[in-house]
């Protein structure tokens, strides 16, 4: 098995905003991507995330507000199916402490690598939206690569 | 045992352009480090990245060019002694693609977590480099959280 780690400071006093931004439609479209439906704030919901090349669906599997939210993903690439997300938010002095972590993959395959280059993007695209109220979601995300 | 993966993809006809950006010292200091002392053109050379918060001591342990660099880490933060970092890169239509592995952390600490992220940042900056002629070393790097 083998996890995507990340971790961003945003600079603000508020963990509220930024787990709004985790849990509800338009906050997850203000930094994720834009064809998102559902809503993560109930344990058990199903959050639908589109974007041109496919997608993905995440049941919410645990929230503590506005510390933690996880998530298993339950549709979209086979490489993802079973492999669970999660969200740890805490504040150090002028920041909040986000750290990111998708588990469980499989094998270290390439598209991962491609995942972990790409989570790194939208959770900067996260912070843009908390600092200066603007994320670069799809489809006006920072492409990476010939898979985007 | 964890690892860091990455992908990038650079718009270039030329792997020669990358492999030279990941071994000399020209190259290196346009998209990692400004302060970058040491060519990386011979296995066994020690490169030596500096940062404000300190830096790391690279030996060249492969070289296959213009497809293959790998370095081990030989001095720095105690969480890096030891690991290794390792470049592919490959031909694909318009693109140069670019695998990244910063292999055999200990532990998944936060530490890695940060460096994970911020190796996203620096092969972005590499791709830019390579693609428009400059990139973001630090110290003009895209900082990301509280430890930078």
């Amino acid at each position: 098995m083998a996890d995507i780690l990340h971790r961003v400071g945003i600079r603000s006093q508020s963990l509220q905003d930024i787990y709004d931004a985790l849990t509800t439609e338009a906050g997850l479209a203000g930094w994720w991507t834009s064809n998102t439906q559902g809503q993560g704030n109930q344990v058990g919901n199903i959050i639908a995330f589109r974007f041109g090349a496919g997608g993905f669906d995440m049941k919410v599997t645990a929230l503590e507000e506005p510390a933690h939210v996880s998530w298993e993903v339950v549709d979209g690439p086979a490489e993802w199916v079973g492999t669970s997300i999660s969200f740890d938010i805490r504040q150090e002095n002028d920041y909040a402490i986000l750290l990111f972590k998708h588990a469980n993959w499989r094998e270290p395959v390439e598209f991962m690598h491609h995942c972990s280059t790409k989570w790194a993007v939208f959770l900067l695209s996260l912070k843009s939206l908390i600092e200066e109220g603007e994320g670069k979601p799809d489809p006006r995300d920072i492409k990476i690569d010939n898979w985007n």
